[in-house]
């Protein structure tokens, strides 16, 4: 059998588990190896475990997104796709091609497993997370029978994959928003993270195609505490208050799916524990706007100082901000319509999210601005408590809106991760694909 | 008088050269000082010297390009938005704020000088390259008075500075191409090209406005014998036989402008003396196509191994292509329609580009396809001889052509550097604005 059936770039093609062991000893490009003595862009993280990575990850500097629209109905070819999915993912976030076919051998007859571009790169730190939108389970909105339940995944709707509301501001452009998979790319080198979405959405032809995607070039927020805080398109310091890797009681309360949530609505989602959500919102900034106004209006509206991040109450960026202080005129120096007060935690029902998101500018309009913002990404326990009322209460009252506009919008239910150890590998010991090998989201079709 | 005037956002104005010592002794935000300890990130280059910088210089690994309309006919706007925009780069290409009113410094009732976001972040490397387009001498094509000749430049047209023709395959998106000003901006961490796009264009507001921007997030052209081949997203490596600045007799020969060319064609153009010109053209690349073709084809169709990158006819990725070595059927190795062989110098009369461009995604179309592809960017001495007969001919019979559609263009004159020592700095030493001091393309005005 032709190696090249190994991903069977349309037609689903598997091999037994047999034959893994031939297919492994394809030899893996030297070219993807990795340096000897690994520098930052070699850093590779661990594709299985518990949680899938990319989410407590140290957040990566670059970042592609794309959500797909499923084009079967075909329940087996869905599988198929996730089943390759978790294995080109398991072998490209360790530097190895997508598939063992690789450039540098034969066939010659054949397309390459690998579309090659990040053949001389190192792993540059690469995550992939999958994660499933509402329509999978229940169609698009308004969808009746056969649509509605095209995969018979009607009954494991989660009870937090909502329908989001209409939130004040926003301008949602369909064609930016929702989708049945997200795949979540992010990298130290944008053209791996690409590279990724390249690959997988060529697996994924006949079964699935791209309906948005987003480049991020810089990360807006940290999530360890080993990571100096960035900065977004306005200019100040993001994510100086995000719930952080190392706080790991707060991730497993305010990220972490429950298995008591299991039932909820009267589903069986069962599959989500141990998972979480992604709330994608990409917010246009009107960068021209904002950077005609005042340095004082700008800490205001923030209630930040620009250069240290500090509280408007005082000390310096890590300080608490002390949402009572008043200033000589009597008011609050954090003031009531500021964003850092209306998105406190003490504010709304001490809930934390764990922001994960990156600045993009996406060309320019016909006036000449750019079309820049933030992908705004957020992974949660549940978007019912830890999205929907704060992002109600900010659209109403955060004097940021004024610069903003929400121009699209997703939310997906990411599965655990694959566990370690239970990818199967040939006999190069890089992870290669059966025809029973686990993959990402497997509980749900149980 | 106000420090925010020293950029003059909205008014042009500048201040007297008398008062640049005490409007240079505001404190450069710490926060941009290089760290003691330079990684590569702190790289900087300078920015003055006898050619501008970001042709010659290394490649750096990425791109913010942005082209500009005029608005104003006024020649004098004009010349002070290309004052204050040399400034701005000379301070930011050395990791400091665009103008010394900084986040961190008042007055707070005044829009800080700079937007914020590379507040801390280093230089990264960053060059800023600034040309001149056709239209800016003789207006858009078809123009007649007053258009023609907004600002009396008309005169000083280089003669390499044509229109360029229709090559086969072109499908030329208008809003993608052309534009009176180009600014590229190159750096190694993309948040820093887009901060220094993203303030001369602020600086721009009221005098011209962008008309397309293109971010490249993988570099396809080495620029120095130090750099590693890097790949385009055919998955091929790309400029193994570009013109590189070791290669320093060649580079005078087939990149800068000499002094014999300033009065051809009966116009002044002596102010483009050791400049160059650049050639961009957006190609758009069917990846999904080209994925589905054999490992065969695509080689053949490049003229080199995928892996290695080496020559057809034999040899590792630098031995040069043997045209005339012909295989076991009598075919030439590096077939007749092969990538490698049209472009070849002994195929063009000898010419050599000195190329820099750059791999972009940007999102996709309605189909799910990836909008990717080359960012070809190419400095040569003249375009005539060294752009327009190659492009004739490789749209005409390369291969590749079937996989590629050009969809916008720009041709652009780079006027030589500003002359070391010659830009006004205040008390702390970094460059101020002062009303007259020199400037990018001064010549040009003079």
């Amino acid at each position: 059998m032709s190696r090249r059936a190994l991903l069977g770039l349309g037609g689903g093609l598997v091999v037994g588990a047999a034959a893994a062991g031939a297919a492994g000893a394809v030899a893996v490009d030297a070219a993807r190896t990795p340096d000897p003595a690994p520098s930052p862009a070699d850093r590779t993280y661990p594709f299985t475990g518990a949680h899938q990575a990319g989410i407590v990850t140290p957040a990566q500097d670059r970042l592609y997104l794309a959500a797909f629209d499923v084009t079967t109905t075909d329940r087996d070819a869905l599988v198929d796709l996730l089943r390759r999915w978790t294995v080109m993912a398991a072998r490209m976030t360790q530097g190895l091609p997508a598939g063992p076919f690789a450039p540098a051998s034969g066939p010659y007859d054949a397309p390459p497993d690998d579309t090659g571009e990040a053949a001389d790169l190192p792993a540059a730190g690469l995550t992939i997370t999958f994660g499933f939108g509402r329509s999978l389970f229940v169609g698009a909105p308004g969808a009746t029978a056969p649509d509605a339940d095209r995969f018979g995944l009607g009954g494991r709707l989660p009870a937090g994959l909502v329908e989001l509301p209409h939130f004040a501001g926003d301008d949602l452009d369909p064609a930016r928003s929702d989708g049945d998979l997200v795949v979540q790319a992010c990298a130290d080198d944008p053209q791996v993270a690409v590279h990724a979405v390249r690959n997988l959405s060529r697996a994924a032809f006949g079964t699935a195609r791209i309906r948005w995607t987003q480049l991020g070039y810089g990360r807006t927020s940290s999530t360890s505490t080993a990571q100096r805080t960035p900065r977004n398109l306005f200019g100040f310091k993001d994510g100086t208050a995000n719930l952080k890797a190392e706080e790991t009681a707060d991730v497993e309360t305010h990220v972490w799916v429950p298995a008591d949530a299991a039932t909820e609505g009267g589903t069986d989602a069962a599959w989500l524990t141990g998972g979480t959500y992604l709330v994608a919102r990409r917010i246009r900034m009107h960068v021209e706007t904002w950077d005609r106004s005042s340095l004082r209006e700008q800490e205001a509206l923030v209630g930040r100082t620009k250069g240290e991040g500090a509280p408007l109450s005082g000390g310096t960026e890590f300080t608490e901000p002390d949402l009572d202080a008043t200033g000589g005129d009597g008011k609050p120096l954090v003031a009531l319509d500021s964003h850092v007060r209306l998105a406190h935690p003490t504010q709304n029902d001490g809930v934390r999210m764990l922001r994960r998101g990156y600045n993009f500018t996406d060309g320019n309009d016909a006036l000449g601005r750019l079309d820049a913002g933030l992908l705004f990404l957020a992974f949660v326990v549940d978007p019912r408590t830890h999205f929907v009322p704060m992002q109600t209460r900010l659209s109403a009252q955060d004097g940021l809106m004024e610069y903003l506009v929400h121009t699209g919008s997703g939310l997906f239910a990411v599965p655990p991760g694959v566990p370690d150890g239970a990818l199967p590998t040939g006999s190069d010991g890089t992870p290669v694909l059966t025809d029973d090998a686990p993959f990402i989201g497997q509980a749900l079709f149980a």
